[in-house]
Formats: C-alpha cells, structure tokens, sequence
C-alpha cells in the first residue's frame, strides 16, 4: 500500500467527521507581492501600510480572497482530489484580519453528505475553518462538491443536507474590520470620491477594464495557495480529456474579477463575506476576462457607523465587453459568463 | 453615470493642475524577490543587503527603475489611459534612496499642453513626483502623451510647451546616494574590477547576454507596478487592432536593458537620472531582446571624490545581438532598435 | 578589450584556483513565495513559521533547493558559461539553515582538470561552497563540467581527477538540522503519519501529482537565482541550435521532483545530503513532468534520535505517469526519464 495518497472518495466521509488539513503557511509580504503581480489589485488598504494604518489598521491587511485561496487550497487533498465538480459555495464570513507574518491552517468539518441517484458519487457538503496561529477563526465558509465513489457498491450513509442562508446577515459582517478612523481615509489616495452612502441598490457598474488569462499566471497563482488539483496542472492528461487543455482555478477567476471591479468599487476595499459562487463556465488560457457588478442591497453594519455593506453581484465574462451588463435570458446564462458571485464588500462611510 | 473611470481627455486638462494619482503602495522584499524574477538583475548593492550596509546605505535599497514603475504605475489612469503615444520623457531624477517598508505615492503637475492641428488629440506634459510615507519625494520626472480628446469641438488651451533640458547637469545627481564607504566595496562580490575611472567617453561595451519575452512575465511585471494601460493586458481587443497582440510595456524593456547592462557595467549599480527614453518599435512576447551601452559623458559628482557619473545610451535590439552596436543609419533607426535610453549611472571611483 | 565578459575556457582553469562569485544575494519572504508560486511545494516546516518553531527552528527556514540554486547560480558565470555539457554532482552536504535575511554568496575551488583527447573542451571539477553573511559555510558540493577551448592549441595542465564518494555517509547528514521537539511536530499538519521508521529499503512512492512546464515559469526561477546560463533565456539562438527551443535549467526540474514528491514523503522535510544527480534528457516548455521514488538506504543520524535519514532515488519523467517506476532497461534509461537523483533526505522519528 503506498505512502502516498489518492484522496478520499465519497464513502471515505461520515457525517460530523472534522478534518485537520496539511500544510500550515505563513503568509508574507511576498505573497501580497505575489498576488498583486497576478491579479494587479488597487484597493488602497491593501496596497499601502501607510494607508491602512491612518484609518486604524495595524498594517495593510492580506487581502481577503488571498486568505480565502490559501484555506481552501489546504483542503484540496482531502475533500475534492476525485471530485467531479464544485458545486458552490455558501456561509463564507471573514472573521478577523491576516496580516503577514500569520499563520494559517484549515478544518473543515463534514455537515452533509447525499449520495447521487446513479450512486457513482455523492456530494459532500463542509464547513471549512481557516485559524490563525492563536487559534482564532479568520475565516469560514460552507462548500459542496459532486465527489465520486471508490466503490459504487459501497453503501452510502443517510442523506443529510445542511440549510444554508441565502445570504449572510448584516450581523453577520465586519468581524475582520477594525473600528475605522474615517478622517484617515483619504479619497484621493483611494482613488474615488463615491462611498458608501452614494451607491444605490440596483445600480450598476461595467468595470472596463479586462485581463487575458496565462497558463502560467494561474499556475503560479494555484500553487501559491498550494491546491493541488490535478486539473489546473497537468496538460498531458487533460489533453486526453474533455476540454484538452487546462481547467483555471474558479478562485483565480474570483480574484481577476474582483480586481477588475476596482474601477468603480475603489472604496469597497473589504469583503465580508461571500453568499454565493457559481463558476458558470471554465475558463482557459487565452480568454480574456471582463467583468460588471450589479448593487443587490445596502445595509449598514450593526452598532456601527463608520463603514456600511453593499451586497454586489459581480460577473465575470469571457471575450465580451460588460457594456450591456451581460447576465441571464430567463434561466440560461448569457454563454458569455463565467462567473456569478454574490458578497457583501464594506465601505467606508 | 457610471462611477468606473474612463479616464482624462486633453480638454479635461488645465495648465497649472495638479492630480493626486491613486493607490500608495508600500514596496517590499517580495518585489524586491519578483522583480528579480523578471529581470535576473544581479547589481550587488540591490542584491545584498550585506554588501549595501558595507559601503553605507542602511539596507539594500529598491532598484531604481522598480521605483520609477511604480511611481508611473500609478499616473496612468489618470494621465494616459486615453493616450495615443507615449512620447518622450525628461529630467528624471532619483532623489532619495527606497528601502522595503517605504510606501510610495504619486503626484503630477500639468506643466504644458498643447492641442494637435487635426483637433483630435493633444500633446499633454506633466511632471510627476513620486514620495515616500514622509512626503520626501524620492523621484521626479516630466513625461509628455499624446492624449485623444473626447470631444474635437471642444475649445484648446493657448498652447505652452515647457523648456525641458537635453540632459540633467552633475549638480542634479546624487541626492539618491549615501557618502559611499569605498574600502567596503568589493569588486570580487560586485563582478568587475572596472571603476568610474576606468570607462572612457565613447567606449562601447555589447552586453552578450538576451532574454526572450514572455506574455506571462510582462503582464506579472506590469501588474505588479499597479499601471493598468489596457494594450498590456487585453488580448480581445488587441487582437481587433493593429498589431493584433499585446503590447509590451515599454518600462519592462528599460528594465531588461538595464538587467543586460550589468555585464560591462557591474559597478554601474546606480541609476542617478534618465535624460531622454525612447521606444523606437513595439515589443511583443516572443521577442528576443538583446542590449549594448556607449559611454556618453563622465562626470565626477561636484563637491564628493567617492563616486563619479557616466552618461550612458543604451540601445536594446530585437532578434538581433549587439555585435556591430546596432543604432542609427542617418536619421533612420536600424528596425532592429526597440529602445534608446539615454541615463546618468553612478559608479564607484 | 571589452569590460562584458565571455566567461572562462577551459584553459583558463588552474588547479587550486579559488574563484570569488559575483552577486551577494539576500535571501527574503519574497523569494520563499515565489518558490512556492513556482513548485508549490507543501512540506511543513519550510512553510509555516509556527510549525518550525514548534520542532526547534528560529523560523521557517529557506527551502534546502533555493539556497542550492541560489548559490549554483552564481557560479555559472565563471565556470559554465562556456560548458558544452553539465556532466554531475557529487558530495552535495546542507550544512548550516538559511533563513530569510541571510546573504548568501559563492566561491569555488577548482579540484580537476582533464582535457579531451579532441583537444576542443575538457572536464572542469570544482567544489563550490555557499556561505552566508557570517562566512560560515551552508552548503557545499562538488561539480564536473565539460568546457569548451578558447584555443585547441593551448596547452593543457596535467589531467587531474578528484576521488568522489558514490554517497556521502550518514556521519556528513545533518549539519543543517537543529535538534527536534519531537513532541511538537503535528503528524496531522505535515500530511501524513508515516515517520522515518515506517519507510523501508526498497519501498516505491508514485508521487501521482504532475506538473506541465511552462517557458514563463522556468524562466522566472532560473532569473530569481540569478543563473545566467544562455540556454534558458535566448530564443532567437537556440531557434537556431539544435533543440530550436529553450532548454529548462536542470534544477527547475530537481525542484519540481522534489515538490511532487511531498505525496507519499510528507515528513521527508530536509534534503541533507545529495549524493547523485543526472539531467538524463532535456525539458522543454509543454512537457509534464511525473515523479516517483525509491528508498536506497536508511540509516539512523549517529549520536541522535530524534531524526533519521533515508537514502532516496528520485526519477522524475516527461509524459509518462510513474505507476510502473519507469527507469531502466539494463543500462538504458526509459526514454521518458528525466531526471535521476541521488539524495539522503531527513524525517522525524
């Protein structure tokens, strides 16, 4: 029996089962470096100490989908090496600021599991933890993925499907963000006037900017975060599959989309959650990634009066400029989309 | 009216004006490690952090030109996102050295302007100052573009084109460089026995070595410098226009020109001022970049014996080594010249 | 005569001879990520600060390859720049961790000599050694090259041809390993349960995971350890060679074998010692590269128990999955062979 590891197979769960992930990472300034190199992210706080420290941070955070890829990436080998897809995701909370110097590890705790009809897979449903090296949660999120059956006579627990929220709760926001000094904020360094009272709820902005996608700037991205997933590397095998080339990480098609929406959102420099993922199409090398965001609703943050949420859905395109806000005819996605993402960013007020 | 910025036209310009540009940054040693990566830059002083504390700087300082990227970076969504041409720069001058952990940001002054006979775009002139955390500022510049306008009916400013000089003078070098404690710089560690007092004027040195460029590896160097010229990155529209591909900052080949030099120039570990830079013809992936320097002028740096100031060309070629130091036959380029950097380095005496 | 040199001949060697190596080179967060983005290597201790102080480290420490490459790099200036071939390496030993802030730099002592009977090149042996800013000593190996002749007809020295140990012994292991809490090493966090003590002579690992090359990526790596061999960087020439293509750097290829191989070793965290190593073909951009391994030997590090040593052969192959162990066919190699390297790695007991 050899040493190494195949990952488990959807039988291999049980429901309650918590996995501690390999691979804890301290994350640098290099990483930021890294990450600003790949997706050529703006947003002032994460950009400059200078900056973060007059509105009340104690330095320029990580930025939060780089924490996010680097705790999913852990979970990788353990939950979705024989998945057949990702399904979504779901609960995702940012909970306390990464900054350099931390360091991460991740669990994640099985809280569904429902065995598919044709029982050659099933899906897994988790509850991943991202903790700092204090133990403290940064981050957490729910996510379900198709996974296949070693066996396909291997019998299958229980269905049990956890109820998610739709969308995360006002309350539910702003745990990673420090009281903010507002007469630090200094718009012109931002880059935009416009904060959070000045966005309106089904306003929408075309992002204009737009990437073409490198196999060798996903790759690079994909094992910063150390996921290890066969698909975004290995084209001797792909090729025999059926896109014959190389799958994109969805997440380094979230931070490409994100950093694109930049222009327009320059003030919503801090996600506090992800209510919902759906990475629509693949994506591939050579595609060039556009993207628009659409304002679904505007709360302000419990107790609080310094920085309010906007829920954004942002979608992210594939060779087609976002002008006319490019979304969905009745149920069917424009074939256009890739990516169709819904998360509350916080602004500053 | 969408808050995503299409960027200034050259009516939307005042002489006199002053634009705050977006986005400080705080440069450290993970761009210190990528611009490595990009270039293979080997000058000891931005090396080491050992051999810099010998001969008196507090730490390794940033390389000059990642500086200079960054600082330009940062004009570009402000000054030239609707740029016909980047024309021309002048009277650069590094002003104060940038160690990992200062935080740059960048101001530009409007310092003349002048509207095209054919009404359609204008030549805009700005001179932008890059400064630190402290408001010291570490570099200046004047860089003129031609910028579309957004309206031709719209009525020009009386034309004013600045005095720029052909070349800084000695007594504008050097405010970058610490008193260097020479019997701490060790020509073994730096790569060549050859001092100030060893290049002669019209000396020609080919540097031998090439690069071939990457997609991948401009776009990395590019983001990484936050500039978001949209011809860098977007496949899809390039591939509608004329030269059908991306366009390659023309800053990433200063820096590899300037990574090339290093063979014939080890001790020209300082860039002090850029007179002139000329992108003679696009750059795209794919090209083989090849460079040679001719001595200009030599200088002693007035009022200090520990280091003097050659005034360098440096020629980069494509697909074609530098033997025979390609440049000019009459007024006309050899098509092989992709750039023609005129600069003041400083050296050892 | 031009300052930018060509590098040495062959009859430019003398026996004892002691070259300095140009580039002092401190080692930084920065570089750590970029290894990471480039291999995405897993092992623990190199990763995560936490995990290396609970085992008995200052800090995570520099990842036993970069420091190889890093201080391999500088020499190719002055040993290989004129090399037909990179024949092998012999007595490598990891003396001392490196961590980030050390500045490494080279110096090598030529050990052999043995011209060709062709008279046009001859075997070049040298025995390299990388210190760090204290001038103590953390890596040494030795490496035998083919050089060309500048001139046929210079004469040449006596042939003289250095003793090489086929391996090192265990009394040479573990210079660079601090004494280990054993109980603070978290078999959970590095990946597998699996300790010294569980591996056995003969044992074979497929790694499973694979990576495709990339022109960018290997690029990147072999410019961040300053490696200036031609080869690897100049289209424009080797489209005119024999291969029409760049040539990979033989360590991009050791160091990707050495991430994949973290499946199946997770706990195999230090390379101590390499004994062996043979680029066997050459890796071009679009091969994906496979791996697998074999337990040669194991023995116990003399005079302590917390850490041992396995003997490991590590083949790494282009296109051709590991399940059956490609290697031989009596003294040939299988044609998919790579890589064929000789190492003692340490674990925990």
């Amino acid at each position: 029996m050899s040493k190494a590891r195949q990952g488990n197979y959807f039988e291999d769960f049980r429901l309650g089962q918590v996995i501690a992930h390999a691979t804890p990472r301290t994350v640098t300034a290099g990483d930021v470096a890294l990450y600003t190199a790949l997706y050529g992210s703006r947003f002032a706080v994460q950009s400059s100490d200078a900056f973060a420290k007059a509105i009340g941070y104690a330095a320029a955070p990580i930025d939060d989908l780089l924490v996010f890829h680097i705790v999913f990436g852990k979970t990788v080998p353990d939950i979705s090496l024989n998945a057949v897809a990702n399904l979504g995701y779901a609960e995702c909370r940012f909970l306390k600021p990464v900054f350099p110097g931390d360091t991460l590890s991740s669990t994640s705790e099985v809280i569904g599991l429902k065995e598919n009809s044709n029982k050659q897979s099933g899906v897994v449903y988790v509850r991943t933890t991202g903790r700092d090296q204090t133990g403290a949660a940064v981050l957490d999120y729910v996510r379900w993925v198709m996974v296949k059956k070693r066996d396909e006579a291997a019998v299958a627990p229980a269905p049990h499907v956890p109820t998610l929220k739709a969308a995360l709760e006002p309350a539910d926001l702003g745990g990673a963000l420090p009281p903010l000094t507002l007469e630090g904020y200094d718009t012109a360094l931002s880059g935009n006037p416009a904060r959070w009272d000045d966005y309106e709820i089904g306003e929408k902005i075309d992002h204009l900017d737009a990437m073409t996608l490198e196999e060798a700037e996903h790759q690079l991205a994909t094992r910063l975060y150390q996921n290890t997933a066969k698909v975004h590397f290995n084209l001797h095998e792909q090729a025999q599959g059926r896109f014959k080339r190389r799958l994109i990480y969805g997440g380094h098609i979230i931070s490409l989309a994100r950093a694109l929406s930049f222009n327009g959102l320059e003030n919503a420099f801090h996600v506090a959650a992800i209510n919902a993922g759906r990475h629509v199409s693949p994506a591939f090398a050579g595609d060039t990634v556009y993207a628009w965001s659409e304002v679904l609703d505007k709360q302000p943050l419990p107790g609080r009066d310094d920085a309010g949420a906007l829920r954004l859905r942002l979608i992210a395109t594939k060779d087609k400029p976002c002008t006319s806000f490019p979304y969905k005819a009745g149920d069917q996605y424009d074939p256009a989309v890739l990516l169709d993402l819904d998360y509350w960013a916080v602004l500053p007020r």
